[in-house]
């Protein structure tokens, strides 16, 4: 793989690509983004992706890259001075390795269905959190409300290691409609709220519904939900974060499925 | 409650209060910490706690300030500019409310032990998501190893939204000692490892134990619990971080143990 250096920031493919690390819009309209690191680069390859650019910062050993670079076809690569290259990383201690990557579409999971449905979480480090314990639960889809982080954001995809290639996801979605139209049972996950979520039966088709961290959920989508429940807290404090819960709740769910 | 204002980085208050925020050290040595926000300053008081300095930003509105005031007893107030108050706090936004506090120490919970082993959590955030997901469990204590981030500083607290005033804390501790002296089950929290987390029985004395993010369990710690367990993962990423591990285990003790 011959490499491109790139030293001045009025090149378009550096453009390009840090308008891909900064703007959501751009992301959007290009279906591209940024993957930050080796670790992310890896699992897009063995998720089936093959990235546009590969990007290595200059301080970086090429050496190191090339087992990687090898499983790369048709990817143009280019080098940039470190400095050039911290302009485009999410992270304080940039990795030295970025790809410029198309969204994919993770095929359809045959299973019962079991989706993540949330609403309005804004932190792009919890948003990525939760995708990646919805994939490892074997979740079906994850559906986003239009008030959620942009899930294909570096900063996103840092907190999903890996889970937006493998995991089926709608975004922008109006959550109260869609859970109107959800045939299986829809778990509202709120606090104090009428059941027991232990005591649900979640072995058939579910949608497990978490709120933004700070407001919870909206009284809109706690009522279009055919339960809301909680998870029973016997601590000296009544609350856990927005990630904590889900992750409780939807491998509640895969242990009931799996007895 | 009659405020003093200050509006020089060298009177001696705010220069202490400088180093609480910003030296691990300080606070250590005195035993204190900063807590952000009325949400903390509430949290506090309401566990017993009384702070001993009570710090607004001029911009914000004292009347707000006052129920929690009139809380807090022989409790110095101060008022700073906007621009001094940033350089206390641990957050983008400040919250404009910040109070010096002494660390407390909760009282000893009398329960079958539940107990949270953390190893070398270094993301304050998580530390802190880890303790409050405890102190959510009705943990009844937490032990942190030497490579642990505090759990006293600001952004640990912010975390723990009021964990730490209410579930007993040992920091700094040998991991592998403390496990080879507990006298209950101990699990170490693995991916792919002997046991079926599932299988166990969570009833008894137990300690849950969680390692770093990156590096996961270093081997003697692994080694020192009686068992190691993974959560089995049905999904296509082969990992959860190491919060929502420990969320998903400490809460099925808790599942265990109420039926």
């Amino acid at each position: 793989m011959t490499e491109t250096a790139i030293t001045s920031r009025d090149n378009p493919i550096f453009k390009r690509l840090k308008k891909l690390a900064e703007s959501a819009r751009a992301r959007r309209e290009a279906r591209m983004t940024l993957l930050d690191s080796e670790h992310l680069l890896t699992a897009y390859l063995d998720a089936g992706g093959q990235p546009h650019t590969l990007v290595r910062a200059a301080s970086f050993d090429a050496g190191k890259l090339a087992a990687l670079a090898a499983r790369c076809q048709q990817t143009k690569a280019i080098v940039l001075p470190d400095a050039l290259f911290a302009e485009l990383s999410p992270v304080a201690t940039p990795s030295g390795v970025l790809a410029e990557a198309a969204w994919l579409n993770p095929p359809v999971i045959d299973a019962t269905p079991l989706v993540i449905v949330l609403e309005d979480i804004q932190d792009p480090g919890n948003l990525g959190a939760m995708l990646r314990t919805g994939a490892a639960a074997g979740a079906t889809l994850a559906v986003l409300s239009k008030g959620c982080h942009d899930p294909w954001s570096p900063k996103a995809l840092r907190g999903g290691q890996g889970a937006q290639f493998v995991l089926p996801l709608q975004g922008g979605v109006d959550v109260a409609a869609w859970l109107n139209a959800f045939a299986g049972l829809s778990v509202a996950l709120a606090l104090a709220e009428d059941s027991d979520f232990y005591a649900l039966d979640l072995g058939g088709s579910l949608a497990l519904v978490a709120g933004n961290e700070g407001a919870g959920l909206t009284a809109a989508v706690c009522e279009a939900a055919k339960v809301r429940a909680h998870i029973p807290m016997t601590g000296r404090i009544e609350s856990l974060n927005a990630s904590a819960a889900l992750a409780v709740a939807v491998f509640e769910a895969v242990r009931q499925r799996r007895t």
